[in-house]
């Protein structure tokens, strides 16, 4: 079939009937209409449609070799700078349907998809290796257009560097058994969003320094496989009202925990299991990380340009504009923003065909931004707040504006270039993205997002060449 | 009367039936039991609670010279160094009980009452001046213990340094109509935390540059004077479970917009009207300053012992207190706390007598901790959110613990030295102090709590001795 | 004759005379064998030297049409991005023989001449212009390959909003008098980077908010030019050790005073003079900027290049590389570097063809270097000072190595990979970048080399085109 | 004889002798009459003139039982917390004199003396412990007003953690032998401020990981001991003209490489040796901290002081004050101080006796200062450039005022409400402080002086109480 739509992107969901745990409730019913997802799924429909809006179809499908249909161009394995354009226009389409609030959209799925099938060769001919499933996997994900969510990080119960993090109830999802049908999975995974509302699951691991061999796997189940239970956490949706919450009403994608109790997963769905050198390799070696932080990054460059916007437009609006200390806060965030196109457009002038003939973007201006963007990202949240100061304090709700106090409001609450409606409108939508749960919640994601901070710090300086500036110095110094 | 318990304070505002708006609706019936309010006047109940508590009575109450029943602690003028330390005692007090995370516990306004009538005699002989009922309400607040809340910022339409802020209909309140009766005010004010929960509002001006004599008054009424209204936000209160929201079930103290709709001000409640200068005089010369302030830091410094003992806690539960870069952290806030100790210390050793005989702690001192604690405060909650990390993110709900996923939960989210509950309950607390809205709202609040930031470092900067040290560069270099 | 080499440099600025004043003697004799400034001309004669080597000339000249001889390649006026690229490749050979540390290499003021030559016609018919004269000295400039320095800073006498800096007694060089032969000026400039040390000096104004038309003017003269007189600072040359002075042996450029003491500025040499809009216009529309940026923000990649070289080396030698904060540091350092390649990149990209048909590189990217440098080359020197930490103390000098002593010094200041010697050349060049006279004037000259950073925030703030972002957001709230 | 003159500290010195090694000399013959040791000598000199003083030399002395002359109140034991006061004014005197430049001025290293014989009980009857040499250190000191430096750093061979420091050579000191006279040291010690330009100098170690029992000692001997050598850096000062160095020709204290070539130190010197525990004990619980950072921060707060003054000037000179930015970075000085001088009087109000019967400081305020200041000052430095801006670069020098030119430099160098003498000596000053080669050695001097700021913030939030802070929010949560 290739593309989907909207419409059967709800429908197939609603068919799974996933199990999924929300504030102690098993969800029956269609999970389109519990009011804790339905804005995100209307909108993660509307997404799905950017695929057959007449103005844009062209630049958001391609043509596969031996596939009639349209294909998403997510999909699109790279083979020249040019792609790599069109992989950007395209994630832009997407991104800017949302304005880079949506994390988990379709497109970043997709895109890890195509980057593990360019690089499954890696696995030929290595232990416990499956690289067939996972070309597999990427014939099936285009053509059935489906939805992935992914999961990776390990349980938190201790943190400690000595900590070896065995214990003897898998906590840690693992393999406890292997019988002829597959691979039996128990434990957990923190988190998934939007874990439970996609057609399946990949399933990886994230190396490290003592990496259980039974914890080194990697596979994709339907998100309906007996034994998979997603438990959400609170939802930050507190109404439909788009005047009162313009954000958290369309874009909160919730987080759940994945349980794997006793989860069958079959031999055609493994891609590798028991074998550390195989699952460290596929996840610093492919090109998983250079195709994902592109994703991500176009798509943070999007956010920023609507923070900036958003930024702009309160300054115009209470009229701060004048203020030293305003213009060097909005300069901030145009450094930030003009610095991040840098290093994308960098990214891919200096990409290189790999070892498997594809397009790999350049990886170090991309963790530099992986450095820089969950830094800035909090700072251009606080510039929101200390531009509107006091004034995103008192906000009246939507309500307010229908009753006799709305005289009230549009005498006080007006602005230099607004109606008092418009400015609250403006205001919410500020407060929506740097102070809800909603918006803190996309804080901590964006600081978060490509891992530990101070991780992403040293593989930076470790990965960098240096050489040849020591070098250069050596020289100066006839050392 | 003297003090006030908790019952009677609930009965007496129940009574009132002031005009408050919230979403659309104007209030009606009791509102201790409307779900916005509840909490937190169960909360403010058992502050008033603390004064007949036996084991500090003691330390909360003190004769007044002339009445017959124990007054509340917070009226106390001080007239020694002592009577300072005992103010801080009382002021721990309430503040402890709260931890520091209620603004307008009852201390901050009886303190700003106290000082008023402290410096009431600057008035004297003035022009439209009448200290004597600055004097009349300190008498009745103290006799009926009543609850007060103020209210000073205006609306933000133009905040140009250009623009004067004269329009033909009143935004700003001001005085429209002075007769008989006393003084006739429209227009709005912006905002009044627990705006409407009191039995009164004190209403004064902040001086500034183009100081419309119409806005320069001060007075006191009754929260249900005829024509003023209170108009709310939105509420953060999202439900009475303790678990799922520990601080804003109980601390939730809402702020709304006061409109003056003809509002006739007695002229027995009228401090001052219609002159500039005492206007101005009275904020920037009485004790008022000193006074506030020393409260404030005093519950600023109980709510950073709050916050670093959850920071230590979420050290010890997910064990990283091996880190370096946490240690770091955990020492800033040390060193945030130790700080403002010592100059809260410092402000009460250098306190002097003022003109009036009344024992005024040091300002410089605790205008430090104004410019320095805006800053700090968001940074605590950014150090809480670094090291919760993802594990911020996915927390289930009290009824998730009710229920057969519980065992999922009691597995997987296990900590080191606590169990999943206990866990998730400390993160919670965590995630509420500073992620949810109540939380982010707090954080705006002490943000500007003091003014604009920018305006506190010039008034450091200019108010600051500077001489001295001026004249031993001097000297050094013979000019 | 077209390129120079580094012996006729040498000589024929002898022959000037210029009157120099250093401390205060005016110098007499061959200028090249002070003590103050002959390590300098040796750098700038060795850079002159680059053009006629034979493995890189080709990319230091080019053939311009109508000249017989190979002109220097920071004359030419690029029409192509190709061209750009070639400008980039020379300014990266005259960076990289001085580390960046020469901030007036030949190729800077070469560039500002082609710049304004580029754009003269600009002021075409426009009142006291003549465009002609600008056209005159770039021919002159390629053909003799003169020498520039340029100066535009006025004194500081009062730098308040309000004072408009009008004195009897003319302070800033203005125009006093005009006659057939040209134009007198009288007063100073602050100040000129190698005032003295080259054959022209280019005066002009840049543009401010209350412009005495009388200081409205540009010109370039000789050196030697009665009256006119360049009055130095103290030198921060030590002695010739290498060793011992790495850095300020050999670049240290002297700044100086200008003094115009009724200096006759003839006819032919005026560009414009009177005319306060062509002056602001021909710095702001002109592609001075542009390519003046282009060509120091190259020099600034290599110097942060050299600076990153050094402070590895640091870590290596004292073996402090698996420490997360040094690692942090160096990790800041390759951002900084990164993301400054990759804006100057993005400003070769996104070049375009003025209205004259030369390509200027796009300026937004090169404004945020301008913001950002400023703040991180001071910071990177800070880093280097945290890793040499007290090891940036206890140097000795070349001298100790020659005595008794050295045996001590060989086992006592011995590295982990260095021997003794080694080890404190290396701290010795960590030293003279960041903590010598030499070092810290460098830090200053970089803060300061665009301007005042106040008011680059407020420029970049201004100039950037926000309008797409706002709208984005205004169709977002349906506004 | 009790205390010391100037020239009787100058006398003493010149027949010492020290072996003082300089760009590769032997000094010979007086060290007073050195151009690198002359100013600061006679500064020092300065400052024991001080102790008879008329006007102060009552607040500089006391009377210590048994002794007929009276002694310097630095080697005053506090027992009260007003002696406590006594020792603050008295190193207020000190300070002052040099405004906190000098680091190494004599009532440091009394008060070291004087704390290690507060606590020299602590030895009793450990092994190889010798308090009663203590003692008789600490008398010998009074009675003689002898001079001191310390040294305990140890040469930076290797700083990685997992590196044990042993070599076959002894590098770092340690006892090589041990026979009937004494111990004897071989090896080096990096550095000593003034080493060699005291009568003694006091070796201990500073405790660590991995403590090498043979430099596990302390004692204190003659500077010019056989065998002890002391080799100098570069020095800082650059001639006598106070107008163009007004700092390091007078404050250059320089440092020194200490070499022991089999040095013998006599029983009656040592106080332990081969001591591990004694060694750590006698640094971490002896008062040598408290009371050691009291002097410290003493004399910071008198450094802060006059850099504060030195800014308000520039600020003045130049007319800036309007300047929002400017006045923001002069409050952050005015925070800084005065956070400062609060820590400070809290760690005297918190003062107690502790085992032996002396008042001992509060440590944890003297920590946080410790944790602060060497980040604030940096700082601080950074502003004094950023006020100077281009101003700090082209400063004439003394002689220049002296010639023709001064004509040109009156007119073109004055200053709002300064000449231009007067501007470039502030200036100057302002430059020495910050920019010369001294100044940066003093940033060096104070961001290191307590210690490495990491291991600084891991101590104090380790040493810090955190278990209140921990059960109140156990409480709350019902845990």
């Amino acid at each position: 079939m290739g593309i989907l739509n909207g419409k059967d992107f709800i429908d197939r969901l609603n068919q799974l009937q996933n199990e999924i745990w929300y504030d102690g409730n098993k969800i029956e019913g269609n999970i389109s209409e519990h009011p804790a997802f339905k804005g995100l799924l209307q909108t993660k429909a509307s997404l799905y449609d950017l695929q057959i809006a007449p103005n844009i179809k062209d630049e958001m499908t391609f043509f596969h070799e031996g596939k009639k249909d349209p294909i998403g161009l997510s999909y699109l394995q790279p083979r020249t700078r040019e792609d790599l354009k069109k992989r950007r226009k395209m994630i832009e389409h997407w991104a800017r349907h949302t304005h880079g609030l949506m994390g988990r959209s379709p497109d970043y799925m997709n895109t890890v998809i195509m980057s593990f099938a360019s690089s499954a060769s890696l696995l030929n001919g290595m232990e416990n290796c499956f690289p067939e499933n996972i070309q597999s996997l990427y014939e099936r994900a285009m053509e059935q257009d489906l939805s992935f969510t992914h999961t990776f990080i390990t349980p938190q119960v201790n943190r400690s560097q000595i900590n070896l993090g065995f214990s003897d109830v898998p906590i840690s999802a693992k393999v406890v058994e292997k019988n002829e049908k597959g691979l039996v999975i128990k434990g957990a995974r923190l988190l998934a969003t939007q874990g439970g509302l996609t057609d399946e699951v990949l399933v990886f691991s994230a190396p490290r320094l003592f990496f259980d061999p039974d914890e080194a796997f990697a596979f994709s189940i339907s998100s309906n496989t007996k034994g998979l239970r997603f438990i959400c956490r609170e939802s930050f949706v507190l109404g439909e009202s788009l005047f009162n919450h313009p954000l958290s009403s369309r874009y909160e994608e919730m987080d759940s925990i994945v349980v794997f109790d006793n989860v069958l997963v079959p031999w055609d769905r493994v891609f590798f299991y028991n074998n550390v050198d195989a699952s460290t390799d596929f996840i610093t070696q492919s090109s998983f990380h250079a195709f994902a932080y592109h994703q991500v990054v176009i798509r943070q460059i999007v956010k920023t340009e609507f923070i900036l916007g958003i930024a702009q437009i309160l300054v115009e609006t209470i009229n701060v504009s004048e203020y030293q200390h305003i213009q060097e806060k909005l300069s901030e965030m145009i450094i930030g923003l003009e610095t991040m196109k840098a290093l994308l457009e960098k990214s891919e002038e200096d990409a290189k065909t790999d070892e498997w003939g594809y397009m790999r973007p350049s990886i170090i201006p991309l963790q530099v931004v992986s450095n820089v963007f969950p830094k800035i990202y909090p700072r251009f949240c606080e510039i929101i707040q200390l531009i509107g100061a006091s004034g995103m304090v008192t906000l009246p709700t939507e309500n307010a504006f229908q009753t006799n106090v709305r005289r009230d409001l549009d005498l006080y609450l007006q602005a230099d270039s607004k109606n008092a409606e418009e400015r609250v409108k403006i205001f919410r939508l500020a407060w929506d993205l740097t102070m809800s749960s909603f918006g803190t919640r996309q804080t901590q994601y964006e600081r978060y997002f490509f891992g530990d901070p101070v991780r992403l710090a040293s593989n930076l300086y470790r990965q960098y060449d240096k050489r040849k500036h020591v070098e250069a110095v050596y020289n100066f110094l006839n050392l």
